[in-house]
C-alpha cells in the first residue's frame, strides 16, 4: 500500500508521514506544492525524509497559481462575504490536482491530507480528488486521530521526528494570493488581533504611494507602466501596498460545515487589484450587467470557498464573466495611504461615459415634456398601485 | 396663481422665485427645509424675499431625517452601486413631503423645484409629489428655460436679485448624511479630485480613533458608551471620525436618467455606521439571511436611488429588514487611522458563534465518518453531472 | 430506555416497532399524526400494538397541517422546482413537533423515525428533532438495519407481526395537500408512470368544472360563494378537482441528499390554489414587487423541501410574504377541463388595474414627444455602451 | 424627403401611408416583412400601392425568426412573467432590423412605424431601430395623430384608400411564433374570453396526441423520429397541437409602459417546447445550475419585452444559456390531451441521474453515521442560531 500525501511541511502533514506509516503500514510519498508561499522548499523536502517518506516531489505551481486562479479572482472579484480574496481555497483544488498527477504516476488511489474535521480545507480537498481521481481512497489523519496539538508534538518528540520550531502563536496558511491567521488566541471575535500576528501588511514606509494599474480584457498587465507577468505583478504589490500597511481582513466568517469562526487575512495585492478591477467594470458596464455581474461574483466566490470549485456550474459563470471582461481594458490610478486605498482616477477603453450627455453645462438635454414622459412612466407601476391600496 | 417652491438658497432657486413670477404672474410662496446642511436659514429667507417671494417658510426636519431616513439607511445598508449613502437621494422625498404639507395649507396644487431635466433629483422631487398630492402639477423652471450658470447669473444681475457669492467652482449639495460635490471641473473620470473640493473629510487630527458603537435593533444608540439621540450621533461621527480624513467617495455613477457621470461624496458618519452594522449583521444572521440581506440591501438602495421612495416594494423590503435587525444588538469597535476605517472587534447579544464549536482545541469535533457523509452528499450532484459530462 | 416512534402505520415502522425493542431492549411508544391522509387510524392503533407497542397516541393535526402548513404554501406559492407542492415536506415538521411533545410527556430523549439514509425525509425529520427538542437521541432504524422490503417482511413473518397486505407495488405517502408516489416501477424517468399509480387525479367526470374561488389577504376562503374553513375548503377541491383528472406532476427532482430521482405526485387542490392565487398576485402586485415575491416564493420551497423549516430565514421570508399578501383579495374564476385548469377571469380588490389608463380607446395618452423622452431614457444607458463597444 | 414605413397592411398602417405623404410631403416606401403570420403578402403589396405608397418591399425572414429568435427563445426558456413567450416582441427587432436595411438602401434617415403611445412596440422599434441605424428620425404617425379607429376609417374613407375589411372586433398580431388577441372587449380583466377570440387552439381533434420530441444541444431537431427544420417543426406543432386545444395564454401583464393591461395569446408549438426544453433542462443540469438557468432566463424575458433586445447584458446571459444548453440533448415524451400537456417522461444524454445511486433497493448507501455527520452540519448553521435567539 503506498500513500500519496499533501505535504506542508508543519506540524500536522510531518506526524502524519510516521503515523500513516504505523497504521496503514505503508509507503508514504510526500508532495510539497509550491504556490508562493515564503517556504524553503530544500528544508521541507529534508524533514520530509528524516519523518520517512519514502519519495518526495516538490512541484513548482507559483506561475498557474497566478495565472488560473488568483488572475481569475481578479476577473470575478472573488471576496467571500464581501472581504475575504479566497487566497487558500482557491490554492486547495490546484494542490489537490497536482498531488492527484503523483498518485497516477505512483500507481495510487491512496491520498492524505492534513485537514481536520472542523475546517473548510477537507471539504475542498476531497471534493476535488474525488473528481479528478475517481476511485480515489482519501485519509485524513487528523480527523481520525484525535490528537490535540499537545499530543502532536509529543508523538513526534517520542519518535524523533524533527517539526519545525514555530514560535508562532498562531496557524498560517500562506500563498501567493495571501496568508491566514488563526489560532486560539485570535479566536474570540471582541479580542483585538495582536498586531505581531502580521507579516505582510506592517507599515514599514510613510509616504503615499500612487500607482497606476493597467488592465487588459479584465486582467492587469502593466503597473505603473510597466509590464510585468503575473507572478511579478501579484509580489511587487504585496510588498509595496503592504509595507503602507494596506491589505487586512478580519470579520466572523460562516465556514462551509456550519458554524461561525473568526477570521484574520492579509492580501494586500489581492485587495488592491480587485478594487481596481471592479472600479473600472462600474466605469464600462451598463447597469444591468454591473448588478448581474455582481450576482456571479458572489456566486462564484460560495462555491470556491465551499469546496465547489469543480460544481459545473463555475463553468459558466466564468463564462459569463469572460464575456463581461472582454470589455474592461483601460487604466486605474490609485492611491495607497496607510492603510488606506482610495482610487483617484479611471481611463476606461470601452466606457460609455460622455461629457456631452453628462456634463450640466452642454451638449444634449432632454426636454421639459421628455423629462416628464420619462418620469411619469417610470413611477407609473407605482403610483397607481399606490393609489388602488389608500382607495 | 400660486407657487410653492421648493427653495435651497442657492442660484437657481434664487433666479426661479423671480422666473416663476414674472412667466405665470403667479405669488410664489418659498420653503426652505432643514436637513442638516450647514447653512444660515435666516439669511436664505432673507435672500427669498429680496428676490421676490411672497411668503417664506422655514421647516425643521433635522430630527426627522435623522430618525426615519438616515437611520433606515443604516439598517437597509443602503450603499448605491456600493458605495454612495444616498445622502441628496434620501432628502428629497422628505422635502417634498414637507413642500406638499405647505402646498396643502396654502391652497394650491402647483409645486416648483430647481432640479434641471439631466438629474436624478427631478425623478425623486416628482415622484413622490404627484404620490403624495394626487393633482399636483409641478413646474420645474430649470428643465424649461435652458440657461447656462452664466445666463442665470446675469438674470439675477439685471433685476437686481441678491445671489449667495459662491466663489465656489463645485455645485454642493449638502445635509446631515453627507455632503456631494459636482461641477465640470471634476467631471472628467480620470482627473483627480482637487483636494479643495473637501470640506468634512480633511485630514485636521493625525491620531488613532478608536471607537465603540453600541447598536440595538439594528440602531446605533451608543458612542463610546455614551448615549447620544440620533443628530447628535450622526455629527458627533461626521466631526471626529471626518477630521481623520475617513469617508471619501468617488466613482462613476449610473445616473436613472441614462447615463454614467462622476461623483464625489463626503459622509464620514454614514460610512462608519453602514460598515459597522453590517458587521454585525454578519456576525449574527446565518448565511442564508446574510446573502438574503445583502441582496435586499441593493434592491432598497436602487430604489432609492431612483426616486422610488413610493414604490410599494420599499415597504416589504423594510419589512423583512426590520425582521432581521432586530438581532441586530451589539457593540462594535473600529478604528479610524488617516483616511482608513478597521474593524477592531464586536460582541453581538445573538450571536451563534460558540468557542466550543468554532475551536480547533476543543469542543464538538465531527467524527471521519461523519464528516466524509458530509463532504459526500455535499458535492453529490456536483461529482455526479461532471461524470456525466465526461463519458 | 423508553423510545418514542413516529409510527405511520406502514411495514417499515411495524417492523421498526419490533426491532427497536429487540435492538435496545426498549419500551417503545407509538404516535399516529393525522394529516389527513385517508387511514384507518383505528386499525393503525391495533397493529402498534399487535407489533408490540407499549402505548400508542393519535393525533389529530389536521386542521393545523390545513391552516398553518398548507395555507402558508398558497401564500408563498410552494412549489419545489417550479413544480412539487411539498406535500411531505411540509407535513414532516408538524409531526416531528407532535411526536417530541410526546417525548417530552413520556419523559425520554429518545426518538426514533422510520427514514432511510437516502431520502430527504431525515433531514426533515432530524432537524426538526434537533430544534424543538434539544437534548433528542434521534435512532433512524432504517438507515441501521440495512434490510430490503423483503427481508423486512420475513422479519415481520418470522415474528408474527401484522402488517398492512399492500398489493401494492408503490410506495406511497399521502396527506391533505398530496399524495406521492415512488416504487422502483416507476424510478426509470423515460417509462410512463402506469394508470394505476394515480388514485386522486383519475378522470371519473367528464364535464367542465368551473369554480370561482375568494381570497381574504392572500387566503382562500370561499368557493363558489360558500364559505368553507381550510379543512373543507381543500378537500372539496381534492374531490371536485381530482376527478376531473387534474392535480398531476411528474418529474426529475433534485434531492437535498445529493441526486435526482424521479418523483411523481398528485395534488389537485395545492395546485388549484397556487395557481389562482398566483395570479391573484399577478393582478396586483407591481413588476418590482411581483418578481421579488417570486424570488422569495422559490427560496421559501426550497428551504421547506431541504429539511430547512427551522433556518431562520424562512420566518423572515414569511414576513415579507404576508405583508404583500395583505393585499391579495379577491375571486378567481377558472375552469377545469379534462387534466387542464384555465384561468378565465380575476377580480382584485386592490387592482391598479385602470380601463382608462391601459384601453386604447380612451383616457390617457402620452403625448408623441413624452413618449419619445420616455424610450430614449429608458434605452439610454444600452445605446451609449453599445456604441462605445463599436467603435 | 423619403420615409420607409414598417408596413403591415393592417388599418393603422394603410392610413399611416397617405398621413405620411400629406403631413410631410414625403415619398413613402413601404415595406411587409414576413415573420410566419398568415397573410397574403400579394394583397398587402396591392394595398400599399393604393393607399399611395411610392415602392413595396416584401421580406421573407420566416426561416431568419425561425431560427435566430423563435430557438433562442427555447433555449432561454423565454416567458414573460412565467407565462408569455414573446412572440410579438421578438418580431419587433428583426422587423426594425430589416425597415432599417431598406432605409439605407434607399438613402434615408426617416423610418415610421405604426405603434401607439401607449404600448410596448413603440419601445422595441424605437430602440432597434437607433441602435442600428445611429442617426435615424423615427416618426410614429399614431402617437401624433390622435385618431380613433372611427376616425381612420373615416379618414381612409373620405380619401378612397382601400383598408382591410376586418370584421373582427380584435386586435390580431400574429407571426410563427403566437398570436396575440387583443380588444376593448377582452380589456376587462374579468370578462371571461369568447371562443371566437382564438383561431390557433380551438379543439378540433379530440383524440390524445403523444409526441416525441428530439433536442441537441438545446434546440428541437426531430419530432417523432423525423428530422424537420424549425420553421416546419414549428408548423407542424402549433397545426397538430392547437387542433387538440393546448396553446393559450391569459393574464393581467405589466406593460413597460406602466401599467397592467388583460392580455391574451395563443402559442401552441411554443409553449410546448419551452415545457419540454425546461423538462430537459431539470433531467441534466445541477440544482446550482438549474436555479441560475431559471434566474438568467427571466432576465432575458423581462429585456427582450422590455424593448431592450440591444441591452448588451442580453449578449452575456445567451452566451451563459448556450454554455448550459450544450447538455441539453436527448428526447422528451409528452401527452397533448384536450388543452393539456403532460410530460410522459424523459432520455437525456447527460444526465447525472443513476438507478445505483437513486434507488432505495440497491447500490449505494450512506451508513448511519455518515447521513447523521450530513444532517448535523447541513442544518448547523440554523440550530445554533436559533439557540443564540432564544436565549
Amino acid at each position: 500500500m503506498k500513500i500519496v500525501l499533501a505535504y506542508s511541511g508543519g506540524l500536522d502533514t510531518t506526524v502524519a508521514i510516521r503515523w500513516l506509516k504505523e497504521t496503514y503500514h505503508a509507503e508514504v510519498v510526500s508532495v510539497s506544492v509550491d504556490v508562493g508561499q515564503e517556504d524553503d522548499f530544500k528544508k521541507i523536502q529534508e524533514r520530509a525524509y528524516l519523518a520517512g517518506s519514502e519519495k518526495h516531489y516538490t512541484i513548482d505551481a507559483k506561475m498557474d497559481f497566478a495565472k488560473n486562479f488568483a488572475f481569475k479572482d481578479i476577473k470575478m472579484n472573488g471576496l467571500y462575504e464581501d472581504v475575504y480574496p479566497l487566497a487558500t481555497a482557491l490554492a486547495r483544488p490546484l494542490i489537490a490536482e497536482k498531488v492527484a498527477e503523483i498518485a497516477k504516476k505512483e500507481g495510487t488511489e491512496y491520498v492524505a491530507h492534513g485537514s481536520t474535521s472542523k475546517g473548510n480545507d477537507q471539504v475542498r480537498f476531497d471534493l476535488a480528488l474525488k473528481t479528478v481521481l475517481s476511485d480515489v481512497k482519501i485519509i485524513a489523519p487528523a480527523r481520525i486521530w484525535k490528537m490535540t496539538r499537545e499530543d502532536e508534538i509529543a508523538y513526534a518528540k517520542e519518535r524523533g521526528i524533527p517539526i519545525k520550531t514555530e514560535s508562532s502563536k498562531y496557524s498560517i496558511d500562506e500563498n501567493l494570493w495571501g496568508r491566514s491567521i488563526e489560532g486560539d488566541i485570535i479566536s474570540d471575535p471582541y479580542s483585538e488581533v495582536p498586531e505581531d500576528a502580521f507579516e505582510l501588511t506592517k507599515v514599514r514606509k510613510n509616504d503615499k504611494l500612487v500607482i497606476n494599474i493597467e488592465f487588459e480584457g479584465g486582467e492587469p498587465v502593466r503597473v505603473n507602466g510597466e509590464k510585468m507577468n503575473p507572478l511579478e505583478l501579484i509580489r511587487w504589490l504585496n510588498q509595496e501596498v503592504g509595507s503602507r500597511g494596506f491589505g487586512r481582513v478580519e470579520h466572523l466568517e460562516n465556514r462551509v460545515v456550519g458554524f461561525k469562526s473568526r477570521e484574520v487575512y492579509e492580501a494586500p495585492a489581492a485587495l488592491t487589484l480587485i478594487g481596481a478591477h471592479r472600479d473600472l467594470e462600474k466605469s464600462v458596464l451598463t447597469p444591468r450587467e454591473l448588478r448581474f455581474k455582481r450576482y456571479i461574483d458572489s456566486l462564484w466566490a460560495d462555491l470556491v470557498y465551499q469546496g465547489l470549485w469543480y460544481e459545473p456550474l463555475r463553468d459558466t459563470l466564468e463564462v459569463a464573466g469572460n464575456e463581461l471582461n472582454k470589455w474592461i481594458s483601460g487604466e486605474v490610478k490609485l492611491e495607497i495611504d496607510r492603510k488606506s486605498m482610495s482610487i483617484l482616477g479611471r481611463k476606461a477603453k470601452y466606457s460609455p461615459y460622455s461629457e456631452k450627455v453628462s456634463s450640466y453645462n452642454k451638449g444634449w438635454y432632454p426636454s421639459d415634456e421628455e423629462a416628464r414622459g420619462f418620469i411619469e412612466i417610470w413611477g407609473l407601476h407605482s403610483i397607481l398601485t399606490k393609489k388602488a391600496r389608500l382607495d
